[in-house]
């Protein structure tokens, strides 16, 4: 077996806690800790650099720090970063059931989808927990496998938003060209149907998340659709303009998108 | 010695960790203890329903719930809240600093007061840690004291800040028949010199802090102030319109103001 870095630790096959929705992942040799007490990191805890990442008070970092790939490792694999993000989705799904709908058919939820409808631990759980600096080669490799599984509490979302008749509008910084492969995958990971697959257009090069996405929102709403709620794990997904009557934050401390 | 709710722990004469601002308090008879792994909480733990709070998925919630009193009191005197309070307040020491200055004494930041320039722990800790229903004669009374230690971390910020020649701008949901108390606790609390000091008046009675702030703030950039940075435990602190150039939200697990 690969000696990892974290090698102190005790080793075991671990699956990803509770399976993302049902696709058992072998993919890390790291068994999760309980609990949330951090590693210290120049003076401060992982805990309080993950929650200042989370309320947006550190922005534009570029990689986890170093002294925190344990501490993000656990967090992601055991039990905290899923009972975040049910906590999430079940305020979401709180605020969609309590909404009175037109019924017209024009009420849409925006849902991002790296980290929030699929969840591309798989892959960062080999490549560091974020302490690499991001390999677009690597990265685009991996989402051509179609294999990234739901997040299951976003999935659980979904399927709520279907059952009231709010539809499901996925806009992602994914690229035009990934189209087919994303189709291919959300179907596979559960998500069957949906009003609009929003990917980012080679007219957006250089541009910000902020700044495509505020603007494909801006033509949802121009086209008719009333936004009624947007999620994503990234602050720039529900910051900017046109983000729609609620926003929700899941959890992301891998990496940060202006 | 009272007994208290949460009998089943050691009891201590705890002062608040690191002392706020030098100001030793004897406020409460619970020992902090380490680390934040939470206590349940209908299936997820109060450290799930921080996140949720911090992050502003959960909203416009009254109190803490009941079972969270010993967690956020714990996280409240321990070094967990001064560590989170530490990250955010290095962040907007970092940016001030980093900014490049007209000089023209028109550069201004707003600080919020309560749970941000000024800490009211004091008083949560013997109120319940948030778990009792706001009682605003009661916390009237203990603003009435002028005795509301510094937040350090704030305080140290402050500081920074007039250092670079950026004036403080002071804006609380407070009432205007509370400036004088006001102006004496933020000088004995080491809170010497500030631009304005904006409290609430009756104009505003019956509208949202959001609603209130944002009108301020208004007022202050048509005076001709730029406003560099905003910082606030609350995100009513940081939303709305003319929030600023960038925004820092402090922590704050133990009240909720829309």
């Amino acid at each position: 077996m690969e000696k990892r870095r974290m090698g102190a630790l005790l080793i075991f096959l671990a699956t990803v806690q509770g399976s993302l929705a049902g696709i058992p992942h072998e993919i890390h040799p790291l068994r999760p800790r309980s609990g949330s007490a951090g590693e210290l990191l120049r003076g401060v805890s992982c805990l309080s650099w993950r929650l200042g990442v989370e309320t947006n008070n550190i922005k534009s970092w570029s990689t986890v720090p170093r002294e925190c790939e344990g501490y993000v490792g656990h967090y992601m694999l055991g039990h905290q970063y899923r009972e975040d993000s049910e906590v999430v989705a079940r305020e979401a799904v709180l605020y969609a059931t309590s909404l009175k709908l037109a019924g017209d058919g024009k009420d849409v939820w925006v849902l991002d989808i790296d980290e929030t409808s699929l969840s591309n631990l798989p892959y960062y759980a080999k490549h560091g927990f974020g302490v690499e600096p991001y390999n677009s080669t690597q990265f685009d490799e991996w989402v051509m496998t179609g294999e990234a599984p739901a997040l299951p509490e976003t999935l659980k979302l979904y399927r709520e938003l279907l059952k009231l008749g709010i539809k499901p509008i996925f806009l992602t910084g994914r690229s035009e060209d990934q189209r087919k492969i994303t189709t291919t995958n959300l179907r596979n990971a559960g998500y069957h149907k949906w009003e609009m697959l929003i990917l980012k257009g080679s007219t957006y090069s250089g541009k910000t998340a902020v700044a495509y996405k505020s603007n494909e929102r801006r033509k949802v709403e121009e086209s008719g659709y009333r936004i009624v709620g947007n999620i994503g794990d990234q602050w720039s997904d529900v910051l900017g303009t046109h983000f729609g009557n609620r926003t929700f934050k899941l959890p992301d401390p891998l990496y940060y998108i202006s």
